[in-house]
């Protein structure tokens, strides 16, 4: 992707992350509301970082927010990350994201001026870079570009009084989303000359590139994965695609005994329907981390863990010992479903409280670890059942993610 | 609300239900796909079966949907509903809906004329009674009135070349949403006169009222709520927001046996802080379904059912055979967490037996049924933990109502 945008000169983005989330009804700032347990601007920021020809990111917050800011690149590590404090209005707030490429700083904080300046939301997390390149490269190419979507509803326009005054055809207009770009003297110019009205009542960056520095936007119709989190049922919504997204791709841990070996095998033919990709990884080959982390081109978050002695939970400690060592459980809470192989179930209370306390441990690094019992005792046609019901359990606990069902153990 | 109605004259609804569903990403269009297993097209239904005042439901559907819609209607026992075929677009079916009031029929089927027509859409599920009695009765006063929200996203319109062209201010324009409201004369009069451009391009009923029937609609703010189903992701928050609206109350059943009645007031107060409305009720009072519909006004969902000997499922069997009897569980699926108290966690493996075979044959009428042991051979500090520990399974067992764990035993 570096290859890719080797052309376009540095670049930047300009994040405005000030508003205060009143259509959504809660007293947290929408782009701090937790999804998956994190705040939706660590999810948006993590859009960002995976473009590696994106040099500088300016998150603009409101000064009561910079300290919990602050915490949030601490916690989860972010890179490439300046903090500017916001204005009164969202316009005003990127005109000071915007000024750091260009004022004299006191202190050695200056940054170098991009050519192109990306501004997105804060509150928009499924922007990915393909299309963050495509919008960049149009920007450099035309002075300015931005996303459209087909519009949803009709857009009418109102009389003082509360009526019809008329509609608009639907198929004529659009709706303009993030992420915009510009070639940067383009739109700073534009909030130079701009007035305090349009600084106050504006919305549209694209309209001050073309009233004030006379460049015509180029329109990209972007997925509809950049539609803004603005009421509570988008944070529903997000947290379901991240939830359906992290859950693409699942690595079954096993050791070479011969019952672990059949299981695993029944369970990766049964699972193969449910996911993108499904992988069985040799335990004795699953010692080092660097290992783990080369099965998949990119991060795995759900595990199977198949052990095989009755009250062994040798295979599950290694696998959350060998995750603890990573940074992986900090973007998103991990899987791990131990599976025990067992010939009788009465035996079960023994093994809760080692999956009990292993999860518990296991949890505070956002590790969840379920336990899943599968009676081998059985013959073929039985055991191709259980396993049937073992991985419709397993999907759902990767599906649902649920905290408060760590340490349980279910019965396939 | 009758009486609220009451002045309103003969109101009816069309509910255009014929779209293909492409933006969804789907085969199945979208007013036929499951949200907690039910079509999203029932759910809107029983949002106007709730109003009584509203005599007729004409649902207007593409002729290879007809018989899946009947057995919608079937299965879910829809009242008032008539089923009409849809034209080639959405106003070509309106168009056919309204039809069935004015033209004679061959049969039986004559339909009397409103003198309000609402026209909803099938995949806008989330309408309350409230707003649209306020939709009809602006309608009866006005001609035409319809329901508006603020803009999300500021509408540009681009040139041919796809550049920006100039862009809409955003304070001053609304997006037009659904229900609408006419007087049945204003909208079938507008239907009637207007070109065969409007029937295949136009989306928008109130532009009609106002180009040939010279009506001007008052435009009526809604609430959020009223957001169309269009994405995969509106999907996702339709099933959140469904799963949040049916788990707000919550029904103890518990019988008088002392440790019952100790665990069940721990298990009331920890629920108080999770619930909207919680209540108990002896099993000794709950042999007649009269008795537990009445605990609650509107529908309960969400069952505890404390079962005190240590084998013992009676209580809970009790309470799934009365809920079977009733058609509460058509509708939604229903959650009973069968607790059950016990001294020693051993025998956990005996119990589990007999919940999956209750649970099993329970999930056949869409009642989930999932077990919790609670050991209360415990000191009351303990006890206090456990329970609060329970009461985390239990909220998190109720908000996912997840299929494939029923019958699994949790351990507080």
């Amino acid at each position: 992707m570096d290859d890719a945008a080797k052309d376009l000169g540095r670049c930047a983005v300009v994040l405005p992350a000030g508003g205060c989330g009143e259509r959504l009804g809660s007293l947290t700032p929408k782009q701090f509301c937790t999804v998956l347990g994190r705040p939706l601007i660590s999810h948006t920021l993590e859009a960002f970082e995976r473009a590696s020809w994106i040099k500088d990111i300016i998150v603009v917050v409101a000064s009561e927010s910079l300290d919990l800011m602050k915490a949030i690149i601490h916690k989860y590590g972010h890179q490439r990350v300046t903090l500017v404090k916001g204005g009164e209005t969202r316009h005003r707030s990127i005109f000071n994201g915007l000024k750091v490429f260009s004022e004299n700083h006191s202190d050695d904080t200056a940054i170098d001026k991009p050519e192109v300046v990306i501004i997105h939301d804060a509150v928009r997390p499924f922007v990915d870079e393909d299309f963050l390149l495509q919008v960049a490269k149009s920007a450099k190419q035309h002075g300015a570009a931005g996303a459209i979507r087909p519009l949803v509803s009709t857009v009418i326009a109102s009389s003082s009084d509360g009526f019809l005054d008329y509609s608009l055809e639907r198929a004529r207009h659009r709706a303009s989303e993030m992420p915009q770009a510009f070639q940067y003297d383009v739109i700073y110019r534009a909030y130079l000359q701009c007035t305090d009205y349009d600084l106050d009542f504006g919305t549209e960056c694209l309209h001050l590139a073309l009233q004030y520095s006379n460049v015509k936007a180029k329109l990209l119709e972007g997925p509809p994965d950049l539609w803004k989190v603005t009421y509570k049922r988008d944070l529903y919504a997000a947290e379901s695609v991240i939830k359906e997204s992290i859950s693409q791709q699942l690595c079954i841990v096993t050791n070479v005994k011969k019952e672990a070996i059949e299981v695993g095998f029944l369970l990766h033919e049964n699972l193969k329907l449910h996911y993108k990709q499904v992988k069985a990884v040799s335990s004795s080959m699953c010692k080092t981390i660097h290992h783990l982390q080369n099965i998949f081109h990119g991060q795995c978050c759900n595990f199977i863990c198949i052990n095989v002695k009755d009250l062994d939970f040798e295979e599950t400690q290694n696998l959350v010992d060998l995750l603890q060592t990573t940074n992986a459980s900090i973007s998103y809470p991990l899987v791990i479903v131990s599976v025990h192989l067992t010939t009788e179930d009465s035996s079960s209370g023994n093994k809760l409280s080692g999956v009990r306390k292993l999860a518990k441990e296991a949890h505070k690094s956002n590790i969840l670890v379920y336990g899943l019992l599968i009676n081998i005792d059985q013959d073929k046609v039985q055991l191709q059942q259980t396993v049937c019901e073992g991985t419709a359990i397993i999907t759902a606990l990767i599906k649902d993610r649920n905290p408060a069902l760590v340490g349980q153990l279910m019965v396939a």
